[in-house]
């Protein structure tokens, strides 16, 4: 890798107009090759690799060659499973040099701030320290099979809705501690060879043009040494964006942009270090994907990643209910009873999302098809009970199911939304099943109370009428092998452990940007601020359906023994897990933070961190965890760093948000935080000196006495605490000039 | 009145010295007489007022001199009689005069954000159509007498706590649409003579120095044509104040400031074109003084006042609550039957609040010797049953008055917050009444079921626990004439006709600003936007105790034929009320209006006008009100300035937010909002133009069918039409430039 110096060029054989060239692409999907630096091929990623076919038109856009289509986030998310999720990654990086891609881009941290964001499903959680760290596992497997990875869309990209102009609007602390975090955290432990900048404004400035984002916060603080890509068409002057630290624009504008910024150098708009320290970080780049492409890799064999496929799938799946019917829950499903297996997408599965993640994968799994596989001798039926475009009789369609629900021992039913209803490039405007599939599983749980309810969607949906089925799976989407994924977990070949990766809430009326989305006049005011997701029904203390790091299994786990200790890493925790039910299972132990008696407003309690430990029946084992000590520090807006807070912080081991089940307290030394006192500083702030009371009130003319409250049937010495000390001159009459004031201060911190 | 000429000094015979010194006070409640200009005497309202006795000490602080205390705005404003509240106006103008004082510091206008703030009982609702149409009657009845308004606190300034330094982080809507909206209502319609600026900043910068909020939105936008002083010790750099546009400063700082001043001019940092208009308002002001002065007014007659005081109270109760027990409702009480009134507040009444608002009252009507008066021959027995300073025996008093209560007939309990719970200076932490006097309540109810509770209190409570009682008055604060007025309420001498001015939430988690509030480092986001008070609860479709609007009567009205017509004077809104009671009563007829459809975010009602209607049992009567076309614009965030959209506007008939009694709809022309097309403009919002399509269908080298979408899985016409029309330069790669894309668009918007 070369090494780059930012006060001069990196690629001194090369002219200005080559060096500008180098910083936009030869086409849709590569760069350029100019002088020794090679071309390299970036593709759609994140959950498998959209490479187009030769016959791609203008916009880049065709069929794809196939390939495993992976769970996306919002599947693979749910299983919290950070080996897991690196696997899934190598494996991602296997067909990229199988493919000849040399960046695959992915993977996507957004945080999903609205259900209704159309794109929500390429996104790990509402969660930044989940993301971020399933993330970082991503990344790292990925580029250890020498391909890089773009981290996107960095950042605050957070509605489909205009996204191309629309100015997130959001405060220091949120913008750091929720939607900048995960970006931080990837960046600082994964090195990603690229960050995506996004195609919207953040609080007035294009990404593409950020210079504080690109270069301040990406560089200069988290220490980023990749180079930055523009979204696809994110560029609106590359002259501004080469200035902010932009390092190469994709699609290319067939060089126009180029010669805006020889032109720009030219005519001393720009300043060449900006183009030279672009085009070295280009070459970098291209030096990467050079070296990478010699690693050695092992070959892509389809039918092994669809079995990775499969398992990753299954282990995300999410058991939301598990009631008993007639003394026993209805899952796991008992192979060789009838079973009625209901709802179009058993036979046309729904398992990614549209738009630039689309993968054509190399084969896909039907749900009933595998299903019938696991069922044994049992007679296995299947209607659609409805269609998914309005065609049909509904009502004939409906009663084809319900009739097969009431001739089975058990009916599953196959919920979701399709294709059409969500996707990159809009919003939902609601969160609710189609009608139609609501009236068939109504009337199927009115013939068959032994139902279960299989759901596919890639946005959080409104839960409350589906839960009137006795046994709930939540398949989000789960890639190409959903099918046989979702098999596995009904007939508990798989045992049931993925976790919600976002709440589940009873209203979409109830949801903390539901006034604020998708915005304005090409704003959107993040006024929820840091209470994103369960920081929100939390603090606000409303009833959601299903907590955020919800989940069943077929099995029960107990915690105990809850220990902490603390160095300057962070806090270590350490929790014994015991599995006392009946079979083997996974449980995802939650860690959340709570800081009693902040100086700073704070969520209720935070994920800090989380682990994951599979155990026999009767099995126990001792999980530590490190929740490191950055995760616990919240941006101050006073001295615009990250600050932790000394004092008692409470740990919560918890199976859920809101099922905490040890809970102890530690203390922790905090930072140094000094503000210094002015003559802004309020009276109550400065009596807080030592002597400061006593030299104040020999200087100040009016009396301290308390007993001046009393005609105003006040507190008058609280009344005076809030005042700026600077004020005194004025209520003195003249009687204290402000350099009096200025010298006491110095005195008295002195 | 003086003419003031902008471009030149009104008072050419001063100096440039003597100009600035009329531009600060000569002490805490008078400005100097410099020259031919004459002091001026202000001093504070709202709701009586308070001027200092000749002993005050250098804070202004002393036991004033005795003047009527009408109700606090809390408590008058829920009247929503725009005459009353006229008439006591002109009551405290009367009064003004006969002390001596030439500008009363009021009316304060600000808007309710969040129930925690101190200084709520100082403003009259959550609603800015209610405060301003109110605070406007206010003004013209105190300027009638020749005494000056002070319409404060200029502006944001929602918040006690550091609202010396805090900074009001508000959009452009909810400040032109909530915040600023009575204040632009009462400086068109009643030219009040001062407006007071406020301590706190606003979006970063000190409403003291602040010259877009003093100079271009008051004067230039609105009219204003009086004088800006500052709150008492706002002014933290007196130059910069005069820049901005701030006139007086108060209190005078001795002369240092005045120096300052002339310093800043002769040092060319200060236009003296500045200090010159200063002046001239100044002095403008004192001219309006002086005439004032001349003006005959009646002469001040306290019991007449206090009279005044008594209807205005007792006009203003709001019945929150009055079931039947055993058939009958437990109010009006029925004089001669056995009654226990309990509670410390029934002798010793809490009807103001602390602060500078604080009235020495000329007299104060007990309750307990009032409703004794009015009882008949019944024996009254009271006792306090719980105390409010934490002394005495808790149980033994609450069981003292839970035995009177067992023995009498009916029980009226007092309840309320106490002065030191809430004031200007602090905020409340909860909403919550003492645990003491919930404790009382409940065993009274469980003793006697004819339980009336009576409440006083200046902020919002959570009233859930109340509710228990079948009964429940609402008095807020109701000034000196408090305990006179509940009697008449009580016996039903006076027919309650009080409504809420702000929603009485389930919950304080539930409030709109719950999570914002008191900000943060001098910081307060304004996160909920628009959505203040019942337009949050509407949204979000949040339970509430009472609605906002909400209030009972001993009769009962009917709604019928709501018609409406409109102009450019807005909608008229016509309906007949008819009184379908036994007895004389007061309607408060409400207007919401909606926009079905709007093309921006809206509260889903807003109350754009009322009027109230006083009918005899069985009489009927037409009102009409008309709902100013101003009031039904939006602020609009590209033109910058109120629109009111074309279409169908519904109109809502309401006896509260939550009680639509009759609907119907009517179409507006709307304002003309002429946004032009630029490069930032989307594809799609080109493609609206006629010839667009076929125009950039010939121009642009990638195919236009949606087949594309097919590979990803979208809908690709959707897709494109969110792309500005800038970046087709990059996804054509180069094969349009931005010369085309200009020329484009000027031909098709020829």
């Amino acid at each position: 890798m070369t090494a780059l110096d930012p006060t001069g060029p990196e690629t001194p054989e090369l002219s200005l107009a080559e060096r500008a060239a180098l910083g936009s692409g030869a086409d849709f999907w590569t760069t350029k090759a100019v002088g020794p630096v090679p071309a390299l091929t970036l593709t759609d990623g994140p959950h498998g690799v959209r490479l187009q076919a030769e016959d791609a038109d203008h916009l880049g856009i065709s069929a794809s060659r196939p390939a495993t289509c992976f769970p996306p986030a919002v599947g693979l998310g749910q299983s919290w499973d950070t080996e897991l999720v690196s696997e899934v990654g190598r494996a991602l990086g296997v067909e990229s040099r199988a493919l000849g891609v040399d960046v695959l881009l992915g993977p996507g941290v957004n945080i999903k701030r609205d259900p209704r964001c159309g794109r929500n499903f390429e996104y790990f959680s509402e969660d930044p320290q989940l993301t971020g760290t399933l993330a970082t596992a991503w990344v790292r497997g990925l580029q250890s099979t020498g391909v890089g990875a773009s981290l996107k869309h960095f950042a605050a990209n957070n509605t489909e809705y205009d996204r191309m102009r629309s100015s997130s609007d959001v405060a220091a602390r949120p913008l750091r501690e929720i939607y900048l975090r995960a970006f931080q955290q990837v960046v600082q432990q994964a090195q990603p060879w690229t960050v995506m900048c996004s195609y919207n404004r953040i609080n007035g400035t294009y990404a593409s043009e950020n210079r504080w984002l690109l270069t301040d916060v990406l560089r200069g603080e988290w220490g980023f040494d990749g180079a930055v890509v523009s979204d696809w068409g994110a560029v609106q002057d590359r002259v501004a964006s080469v200035a902010a630290g932009l390092d190469l624009e994709m699609p290319g504008a067939g060089g126009t942009t180029d010669a805006q910024v020889v032109a720009a150098v030219e005519a001393g708009e720009l300043d060449a270090a900006s183009v030279n320290l672009a085009a070295a970080r280009t070459a970098a780049l291209a030096a990467r994907g050079r070296a990478g492409r010699t690693l050695p890799v092992a070959p892509f064999d389809p039918a092994a990643h669809h079995a990775l496929a499969r398992r990753a799938a299954a282990n995300s799946v999410v058991l939301l209910k598990n009631d008993p019917v007639e003394g026993a829950p209805v899952l796991p499903l008992t192979a060789g009873r009838p079973l009625a297996v209901l709802g179009a997408f058993a036979a046309a599965p729904r398992y990614q999302g549209g738009g630039s993640s689309h993968v054509n994968p190399t084969q896909v799994d039907v749900p009933l098809d595998e299903i019938r596989a696991l069922a044994g001798n049992a007679e296995v039926t299947h209607a659609p009970g409805f269609t998914t475009d309005g065609t049909g009789d509904a009502a004939a369609l409906r009663a084809e199911a319900v009739a097969l629900a009431a001739a089975a021992d058990t009916a599953v039913v196959f919920l979701g939304l399709a294709a059409h209803q969500e996707s990159e490039g809009f919003d939902r405007e609601d969160i609710e099943l189609p009608r139609e599939q609501l009236e068939l599983l109504a009337e199927v749980i009115r013939v068959q109370p032994r139902t279960a309810v299989v759901l596919s969607h890639g946005g959080v949906l409104r839960l409350a009428p589906v839960t009137a089925a006795p046994a709930l799976l939540d398949g989000a989407l789960l890639g190409q092998a959903a099918g046989g994924a979702l098999a596995d977990v009904l007939f508990g070949r798989v045992n049931p452990s993925g976790r919600l990766t976002e709440t589940a809430p009873v209203r979409l009326q109830d949801t903390p940007a539901y006034l604020d989305f998708p915005g304005e006049h090409s704003h959107v005011a993040y006024g929820e601020g840091l209470f994103v997701g369960y920081r929100w029904y939390d603090a606000r203390d409303i009833e959601v359906s299903f907590p955020f790091g919800h989940g069943l299994s077929y099995t029960e786990f107990a915690y105990s023994d809850l220990e902490l200790s603390a160095d300057e890493e962070g806090i270590s925790a350490s929790v014994t897990v015991t599995n006392t039910g009946d079979r083997t299972g996974r449980e995802v132990v939650q860690f959340y933070v709570s800081k009693p008696g902040s100086a700073v407003v704070r969520p209720l309690r935070e994920l800090k961190g989380h682990a994951t430990v599979t155990l026999d029946a009767g099995a126990s084992e001792r999980v530590t965890v490190l929740l490191p000590r950055a995760g616990l520090a919240y941006w101050d807006t006073r001295a615009e760093r990250w600050i932790v807070e000394g004092g008692a912080y409470e740990v919560l081991a918890a199976a859920s948000s809101r099922d905490p089940r040890a809970t102890a307290s530690i203390e922790l030394v905090g930072d140094e935080l000094d503000v210094p006192l002015t003559l802004d500083s309020t009276l109550g702030e400065v009596m807080s000196l030592p002597g400061a009371a006593e030299t104040l009130t020999a200087l100040l003319p009016f009396p301290q006495d308390t007993g001046d409250g009393d005609a105003l049937g006040i507190d008058m010495a609280r009344m005076m605490a809030s005042i700026p000390v600077r004020r005194l001159v004025s209520f003195a009459g003249g009687a204290v000039t402000t350099a009096d004031l200025e010298e006491l201060l110095a005195r008295l911190q002195s």
